[in-house]
């Protein structure tokens, strides 16, 4: 079968497409149809020149769908035939996250979705969303997933609330359509004229640019009357930390998810006091998230922004996409 | 000023059309404009009779709108003309209910609502939506909060959830209105086929006959396809809550507020625990949330269920309507 | 190997001491050392002459604890010689209950402990406390994981609360010893002026005889200086329902889990509202849970409360002294 | 009435004895009795000199209990000679913080505690534990509440989890006392060996030095064998956050609450992520919060640690004695 696979050289000669002979079978067999790219592939390939000369060679990705072929003899959770996604987690059904689940992540220190088959026990798939095709199925696991950890289970957010999202990036698109769902009101930020037009007609209430307006944070605030966003779903980190604290009304929650300004850095402690703020570290879900992720996706017929679809053969060009800044949604690969 | 008063005697006789000097100025005077009935009115009209023979006759009602006409000296929170609703409980502001807050409750063992000027502390009262009457604004404080508390205080309705809401009172039409700007589906049980197909153009996913089906709740369950509804707002009692049981998902919430099956009798308990289903206690909500639900009229423009609206003169005629059963929504009464 | 057997019949003769094959290695075997008995398993055992003529024979009891013999090859948990009990629910690691969950629940309809080996998959097994007897782990996974639930995860008892247990069975035992540990006050009831005494030197801070005081209820609130108790463990079902409610605060919690006075009956509704209680059914406990009450019981040195061990040869007597209700604590099979 | 009042000078010339009238009635007339230091009133001394020049001087210190002396017509809930302490914020009697809470903050920008008479309504003060005397009593409005809030509110503290707190400061060693009546282990840290020594003997289950330990987050997270703490009571801020994140464990929280390294400064926000994290920032808590925390000190007996007790004329000396570090436990003066 075809696969891409991630080696420990520089830049974008760690990625090589390979043949690979297909897996036998464990629990499920599925056939990949489609996968997505996320910003921390982009991360992963980057660091994949620091491993050591000589490592095994991974399969990048952690998003996919496919359609299930085969099913291991004591599965009954599944048919072939049935359409679904793996979770970015396949080991983390519920409860709490650990060691182990972060060692088994898809597309990190072990294969993940960027081949045409792929086997994981039955507990790891999770049906797709009755309408959609597989490149749409393919955008969930990581970033919707992300953005339903982050204002559903992290948070609770209910009609009349107020949540601001950063950027028009995979995870903050999924947030602004689930707070529109659950009766929000939605602030975004871009620094593009057109991002902002689109983030409007898209239901966002509000839109600041971030380059012109250094405290967008405080103008956040103000926009609710001074009472301040019940959620801010930041996937800055500590570049966008102080910002997210000036925005929060008293006990409002940050969901903390992102990494675009790195890992570390000064940020204002105090203020997370003076306003009894709440910082939720996320790391994309559980299985019973992703779950109740597609329930809404259902119930609302919610459909993900995808920003455009490369082919297999086209997976170097998906990257340099994604690490141009210029999508807005998802970036996808048909398998 | 213009008041009805509630008398210890029997039936209709009970209500007085009286006058009375208007109220010395404490921190807030308000001018009435609307009123409306809930059905806890009819119990403490029906129970008037009880009352020692001489004791104190009171003003009913719990629920009023009208704007405010005078300002204590140390009031800063409100000014003249600000339009407001007052709070069912005056004194519970946040944190739990007390003996002290039922004894101070609109309507009840205090004068409530049915006058032309009402007194109230600066902190009883809470402003009504921009867009809204005051018609529509005396329609919030008992049955509209009692469902926020229910949905989203009691319970965390989400995108994708699934909410059972029984017959169409002014509880049930405000949990439906509600559950929808949530982003969930919603089963609703009328006996009336003309009120099931308004439930539906309300936007109720599914409706259901319960005097044609005495398992509703087994086939609510069912249009789940078997998983079982997240919340069911209970608005029966004993006479509803083995249903409710049978309508719930494992670990789903029972939101009883209602006695209009009676307020006790048997009950399956062993559901309960074999489902690990949490029953939630409810008995209308505090100032905070009522504001909380004010903003989520205000983001989503939702409005009130009005069935009709009663001139000052005739609050007989409206007590005989709610009592029949046959109203779709609040009932009000002009003041 | 011996085992205990249940067969359709009526009474004691439903019991019947078998030898079986061994059963064949999967994910893990392990000796069972000891076992214990709960009311659950008199329901069991009572509703056995209920099952269809030739049905299946099953092992009972859900209790057991040993050690490990053997593990499968893909087993990195646990080793040979590890000390363990078995979790109610093998399938329920985390999140909510389920049909599936119940269906495997041992000693029901499948097989359970009351056997020397016992397979089970490698997840389903949580570690002893470091200083227990194979007795004194054998009473931990239905009783106490059960209070366990009760007190830390349906609520949250704090230093200062105060907790009400009924009776002097395993589950309010265990609620007894983890209320002290968790700095709460505890009221205890019993009818025995002996099992009162008992009580009070483990701990409680009060004790009523229920028997003599029909309103305890009242009584309990009146002891908390009217303000009511934070917590009721209800054992009893619809038969004490009302009682737990009478004790309890506004916004206080009833853990609901119990059915020694049925499975049905009359409950005072009204109460549940009046005071914005919530009543939380609760039975058992997944893996997680019981893996937090072993570190409970590990960090404050807990022993439960064995009233006596029976060899195995003795089984018929240790339900017969179950039934009699004579009992102070759990009652043990030595394997 | 005897006073200490602040004035915008340097140094210790801020702080000087004066003579005031005593206050008219309003709601509550208390003496004061004795008084108690904070890190934070050293903060606003500090900052004294940055006032503007003739701004009106203020009476320093939110921490005093007394006796009520006085009370005004209408109060019903506390009569002459009952023992009190009142709330750092007066008017937060439950639910969420605001900006018009903060400007009421004892000590603050208005007047507070280290004057021979206060007047504050009557919902701001609680009931002193039945045992304190006064000097004991005034030690818990700031540092008592805070630890209350971030064990028990922010977090549950369970038996058989695992507590860090820092240092030997009032939140600490209240922290600490609270987390071993829950039944938690502790781990506490300090750089001086007499010190750790003093902390084995309140109960702490494991000491750190800090000084000689740069990884001591490590070091906690291994003493609980890799797992990780469930929570850290984190007075430092900034320079403390990253090893706080090392400590815990999964899903663990860090009770956000001081600035004793700064109020902002480069922290590890991957770390947060990584681990889903939940940081809960801290600003003393509520009357509601109060309340609770006097149940518990009651029902554990516990006593506040009262490093030394300073004479009325001799503040300077215990702000000294303060801000020297050499201190365990709270400084307080008695008036």
């Amino acid at each position: 079968m075809k696969v891409w696979e991630l080696h420990p050289n520089e830049g974008l000669e760690s990625l090589t497409r390979e043949e690979r002979t297909s897996p036998s079978l464990g629990p499920n067999d599925v056939r990949v149809r489609a996968a997505s790219l996320n910003y921390r592939d982009l991360v992963v390939a980057r660091n994949a020149s620091k491993r050591p000369a000589g490592s095994a060679a991974t399969v990048p990705l952690s998003d996919g769908a496919g359609e299930v072929t085969e099913v291991g003899a004591a599965v009954t959770r599944w048919r072939v035939g049935d359409r679904v996604a793996a979770s970015f987690f396949p080991t983390r059904l519920a409860g709490e996250l650990s060691d182990a689940d972060h060692a088994k992540a898809l597309g990190g220190q072990v294969d993940g979705m960027l081949a045409e088959e792929v086997v994981l026990p039955s507990s790891a798939w999770v049906r797709l969303p009755e309408a959609y095709s597989f490149e749409q199925g393919a955008t969930l696991p990581c970033a919707g997933v992300t953005a339903w950890h982050a204002l559903f289970e992290a948070a609770q957010v209910r009609p009349g609330d107020t949540v601001l999202v950063q950027g028009t990036g995979g995870v903050s698109m999924f947030a602004l359509q689930l707070a529109k769902a659950a009766g929000a009101r939605v602030i975004a930020t871009s620094s593009s004229h057109e991002k902002r037009a689109r983030l409007i007609s898209l239901g966002a209430d509000h839109v600041i640019d971030y380059t012109a307006d250094a405290t967008w944070g405080k103008s956040a605030r103000a926009w609710t009357n001074g009472r301040g966003v019940d959620l801010v779903v930041d996937v800055g980190g500590p570049g966008t930390f102080d910002q997210s604290v000036e925005a929060l009304r008293y006990g409002g929650t940050m969901s903390l998810l992102g990494i675009l300004t790195g890992t570390a850095g000064p940020v204002n402690t105090y203020g997370v006091l003076y306003k009894t703020i709440r910082v939720a570290g996320i790391y994309v879900g559980s299985v019973a998230m992703f779950e109740a992720f597609v329930r809404a996706l259902d119930a609302k017929g919610i459909e993900p922004i995808v920003d455009r679809v490369f082919a297999f053969d086209d997976v170097p060009a998906a990257y340099d996409h994604l690490a141009s800044g210029a999508h807005f949604g998802k970036v996808v690969v048909r398998v």
